[in-house]
This record gives C-alpha cells, sequence and structure tokens, in this order.
C-alpha cells in the first residue's frame, strides 16, 4: 500500500507534478519568453550602441582627420616670358612690374614661378628682380611688400619661420642656432652650415624665461603639406618655352598645363580634372606664338597644341590688349574657383 | 382671250419656268454650293496663307531684331577713394598708378568711375590723372595706351568714332565739319560750336573719291545700347562716399550695389539679380571702414549695411592685404561671370 500509496503518491505527485509542471512550464515559458524578449532587446539595443558608437567614431575619426589634414595636396606653377620686362620705360617701372607679378603670385598662392626666355637672355635680369638684395637694384625699396605669411613681423607668433644658421658654436650633440628674425633665436635638432636657409618648426616655448626657442628643420613645402600655409614660391629659369615642362621639378611632372590667350576657349565653360601640379603659361608683348616660334625644339606653330587647356580668361575684353601683369591677375582670379572645384575631388592617383 | 392665253403662257411660262427654275435652282444651288465651298477653301487657303506670312514676317522680324539688338543694356560703374593714389612713392609711379586703375576700368568695359574723398580733398588729383593733357602731368607719357573701341587708329573701319567740331564754315543749311582723327573730315548732320565733343555715327561712304565723309552726331552712349559697343568711361566726383550713391547720374539709381572687402561674403556663392546699373564700390589703404567713418551722413561703423551685397572676391589670399588696383582687376574678373549671368535674364522693369 504504502508502494501503492508511494506508488499513488508518485502517481498524484507525478499528477500534482505534471500540473505543476504545466503551470512552472508556462510560467518558466512565459520567463523565457521574457527573457528572450529582453535578451533580443538588449541585442537590439547593444547592436544599436554599437552602430552609435561606430558612427561616432566614424565622426570622430574624419574630423579628427579634417582637423589634421590641413594642408593643400597640390602646387600651383605659373610661366611667363622674362622679355615682359623690356616694355617698363624705366628702371624704376621695371622693378615696379617685377614687383606687380611678385604680388600677384602671392596672392594667388602660387608655388613656383617659371621664367622661359622667349628670344634674348634676358631672363637673367627678371631673376634678379625676384631676389631684390641691396645694391642688385637701385629701386627695390620701391617694391610693394610680399606679405605672405612667411614673411614675418618681428613679434608675430607662428607656428614656422624661415631662418638663417647662424655661425655660432653650440655644445656637441645640440643642433645649431637660427636666425629667424624673431628677438630670441632658435635652437634646432640638428648641426647645420652657418649661412643655410631653413624652414624652422617652432616648439611651443616650455619656459617663456629661457633665452632661446627650440625648433624643427623641416622642408620648405612642410608649412603647405601639413599645416595648409602659403609659404612663398620658388623662382626657375627655362632656356626655351618648351623647358617649362621639360624641366618640372616635379618627378611626375606638371599634370594638367593651361596656356592663356585672348583666342582660347572662355574659361567660363571649362571644367578642370583634379590635379596636383598645374602649369599656367603667360605669353608677352607678341603672345605665346613668340615663344613656339623662338623654339628650337618646337616644331608647332599654333600655341593651343602644347597644353591641356586653352583658354581666354576675360572673354569681351573692353581693350585692344591686356598685358602679361594684368593678365596674371585677371587669369589666376578667374581660374581659382575652377582650381577650388577641381581640388574638391580627390586624385585618382 | 388674250389675255388669258396671255395668261395662260404666262402660266405655262411660269411651269415652265419652275420646271427650268427647279432645275435651274438645283444647278445655281450647285454651283453656289461649288463655289461656297471654293470660297471656303480659298477662305480657308487665305486664313493659312495670312498665317504663314504672319509666321514669317513674325519670324523674320525677330531675326532682325535680334540682329538689330546688338546693344548692351546695362551699365558698371566703380568708385574708389582718391587717397590711393597717395600711396604711391613718386610722382612718376602715381602717374603709372592712374593709368593702371584706368586700364582695368577699360578691359571690364567698365562705364563710370567714381572717385570719392575719403578724407581730404585728394580726388582732384586723380581726376586729372584720368584726364592725362599736355603740361598736366609731367609723366603722362608713361601711362600704358587703354586701348578701347573708341581709340582709333588714323585707318581703321568704324561704326562711330569721337571727334572734335572744326571751326570752319559751311553752307547753309549743311552741317558742321569734325576732325574724328582719320585723313577725311567728317561733315555732320547738324550746325555745332566749334570745339565740341562729339560721338559721329559715320555713314557707308557714296563714293570713295569724295574729300569729305558724311555722319550723323549720336549721344555718347549710343554706341553701347545700340551697337553693343564699348565707348569709354566717364568720370565723376564724389564728396564723400554716401554722395556716390547720391549724385548717381542715372535717374534710376544704381540698383545693384556691391562693397568689397576681404571681410565679405565669399564671391563664389553669390547669384547676382538682372540689374540695369551695378556699382562696385572699393576702399582705399583702411578700407571701405575710412569712408564711412569720414563721412559726416553715414551713422553707420559697418560699411557692409550700405551695399546689396558685401564681397570677398578672393577667398583665401595668400597675401595679407591686397591693394586697391590689385583689387580692381581681382574683383572685376571675379565678378564677370556672375554679371553675365544677371544679365542674361532680361530685367522685370
Ligand atoms: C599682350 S598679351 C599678348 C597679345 C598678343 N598680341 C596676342 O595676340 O596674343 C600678353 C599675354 O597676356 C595674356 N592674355 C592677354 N589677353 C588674354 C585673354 N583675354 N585671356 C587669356 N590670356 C590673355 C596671354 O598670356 C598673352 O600672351
Ligand atoms: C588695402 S585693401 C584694404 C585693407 C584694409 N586693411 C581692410 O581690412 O579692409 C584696399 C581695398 O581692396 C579691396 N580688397 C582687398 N582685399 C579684398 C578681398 N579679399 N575681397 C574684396 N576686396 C578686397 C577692398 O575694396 C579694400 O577696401
Amino acid at each position: 500500500m504504502a508502494d501503492g500509496s508511494e506508488a499513488k503518491r508518485p502517481k498524484g505527485v507525478q499528477v500534482e507534478d505534471r500540473k505543476v509542471n504545466w503551470r512552472r512550464w508556462k510560467q518558466e515559458r512565459k520567463a523565457e519568453k521574457k527573457k528572450w524578449k529582453e535578451l533580443n532587446l538588449l541585442k537590439k539595443l547593444e547592436k544599436q550602441r554599437v552602430r552609435e558608437l561606430a558612427e561616432k567614431q566614424a565622426e570622430e575619426e574624419q574630423q579628427q582627420q579634417e582637423e589634421e589634414d590641413k594642408g593643400r595636396h597640390y602646387t600651383l606653377s605659373v610661366a611667363l616670358p622674362g622679355s615682359i620686362l623690356n616694355n617698363a620705360q624705366s628702371l624704376e617701372l621695371r622693378t615696379y612690374l617685377a614687383g606687380q607679378i611678385a604680388r600677384a603670385c602671392a596672392i594667388f598662392c602660387v608655388d613656383e614661378i617659371v621664367v622661359f626666355d622667349e628670344h634674348g637672355e634676358d631672363a637673367k635680369y627678371l631673376r634678379k628682380s625676384f631676389f631684390p638684395k641691396h645694391g642688385d637694384l637701385q629701386f627695390a625699396g620701391l617694391l610693394n611688400p610680399l606679405d605672405s605669411p612667411h614673411h614675418m613681423r618681428v613679434d608675430e607668433d607662428s607656428e614656422y619661420r624661415e631662418g638663417v644658421v647662424l655661425d655660432r658654436p653650440s655644445k656637441p650633440g645640440r643642433g645649431s642656432f637660427v636666425n629667424c628674425g624673431m628677438k630670441k633665436e632658435v635652437q634646432i635638432d640638428k648641426q647645420l652650415k652657418p649661412g643655410l636657409r631653413v624652414t624652422v618648426r617652432l616648439q611651443e616655448p616650455q619656459n617663456p624665461e629661457t633665452k632661446v626657442r627650440k625648433g624643427t628643420v623641416v622642408s620648405s613645402h612642410h608649412p603647405r603639406t601639413v599645416s595648409g600655409l602659403y609659404w612663398g614660391y620658388s623662382v626657375r629659369l627655362a632656356s626655351c618655352l618648351s623647358a617649362v615642362f621639360s624641366e618640372c621639378p616635379f618627378k611626375e611632372g606638371y599634370d594638367v598645363s593651361i596656356g592663356t590667350s585672348e583666342r582660347g576657349n572662355s574659361v567660363d565653360q571649362v571644367t578642370l580634372p583634379s590635379f596636383r601640379h598645374m602649369l599656367v603659361v603667360f605669353g608677352g608683348l607678341q603672345g605665346l606664338e613668340a615663344g613656339v616660334d623662338a623654339d628650337p625644339n618646337l616644331e608647332v606653330t599654333d600655341p593651343s597644341v602644347l597644353f591641356d587647356f586653352y583658354l581666354n580668361t576675360c572673354p569681351s575684353q573692353g581693350s585692344r590688349t591686356i598685358r602679361t601683369e594684368e593678365a596674371l591677375l585677371i587669369s589666376l582670379s578667374a581660374l581659382r574657383p575652377h582650381i577650388d572645384e577641381a581640388v574638391k575631388t580627390p586624385t585618382d592617383s
């Protein structure tokens, strides 16, 4: 009986258990379902959190990148014939003209000026004009200042400065002293030959009391490529028009070249491609035709075939001819929005 | 009986007549119908002919109008402070600077130059520079020629010419003789006072052998409004910045005004409305702020409120400041495509 009862009990228990189980099972299922729902929700929330995190991270990364990549990754070169200085009627006006060209190039952040020889050897003169040094030019004082960021005033705060290595001994293992046109001299990270011209990236002064500032020597294009600063132009002489292209200092060459002429296509319709090194070429009194004619390396007579684009940058001009120094400002101003548009899209290469 | 037969005949006749008439009537109706149809057709054809004629005429008229309306129906005025000449370091360079401004305006077909007084009475000097006459300016010979269409060379063929009325008697009923800088003198359609400056529209020479050309005196804006030719600028002095606006020579006033400043909005984003008389204003060494400060009629300190648009025409300039003579070429070049776009759409008024 006990067995029976025992057997019963279990049965009863079983029944009861089953009943209980059924209830429990239902409760458990309910709980499970709830848990599962919660888990699902958690998973969803987690997914969302991860997504949001990723988005935020991407955003931050982009922001950081944007903040970091302040650099300008393209260059603009301008070529013009040295002969244009011959049109000036006095040494004073010739100096002034050279200054006009220098200023136009500084205003539009030109990185390289190429002076090509059109028919004589006058290019040397222009070179001198672009490096006005005491004694070289009687009227250099008349030049309007370029006022580019690399021409600092003595008290100006700047990340970079141009300087000249001083002939002053420094302790072994320490770098040379450089005059950067500030009240304090700058000790750089290297020993360099006195007299050398260098671009220095200045460190934040640790202690305002110290007599010297610390700095690192960088390449002269560092301010442009890393910090997006305009750091002036270099000047190069080319013995003829074709040498403007063949002696390009960039190993990839100029990837977009523009010839300018009143007989070119209207600049308004042009769409410039993305580029690394752009070259814009101007003619002298006789236009680019003169440069083509005088060049022993060029078989062509029509200058337009030398360039990717041949552009009229001043459609419906009210004066019969535009002088090269005027065309420089006009053309660079007309090209600027087209260049800005072109460099927005990143290069394929 | 005779009456009866007579009465009958007519009856018979009447019957016959009626029969005949019926047939005739039918024939007549047919003929009438045919005629009516023909008439209808003729009318239709006539209508079509008239329509075609009208269309052809309209087409021709439009073509003619298009051919005839070569005129430019808007004007461009430029205002700048006379003080800018003070920055030049010598009389030679001051003359050259005035020439630069004159040339910039000629290149961009400026119709009016307004020289305003910023703080002194130097504007008179600039006026003289814009009218270089023998003796007035020691260095006027240094000025680069304007080379606008109204500065003709002696053998040039042109529809219009500027000339001076000669002190030479002409037969009663005939017009005065004018020296238009050609080999032949021009006899105009009016008697005018000797010494007067006139714009002459030349007639095609009937006989190449005749000693004089015939011409008609027109207003000086005729070459622009009728033939779309650039005919130079007028010069006006304003005693202060506000007088540039208040003494506008156009009775409707300037309907679009632009102030220029490195602190303006980027020119790249601007959409200019259609206009009749545009004014573009430049500042001197101290910007337009100086002109506002010096003006007793202006309560404001911020120049931007004076203009419909306040524009930076050289975003991301590589030089700290752009000189007014440079800003003139840069701004007019940057504005040109925007102006071209604006005047494409005809004005509402
Ligand atoms: C005095 S212009 C040359 C004029 C020459 N008679 C000719 O027909 O080419 C000097 C230079 O200014 C530039 N230039 C002048 N007018 C231009 C225009 N409308 N568009 C682009 N460049 C222009 C060109 O580089 C030209 O070679
Ligand atoms: C030497 S600047 C004036 C500089 C003055 N320090 C200022 O901040 O305005 C002379 C004139 O050139 C024009 N200008 C200079 N830079 C400009 C720019 N980026 N955009 C438009 N106009 C400019 C303006 O008309 C200006 O008044």
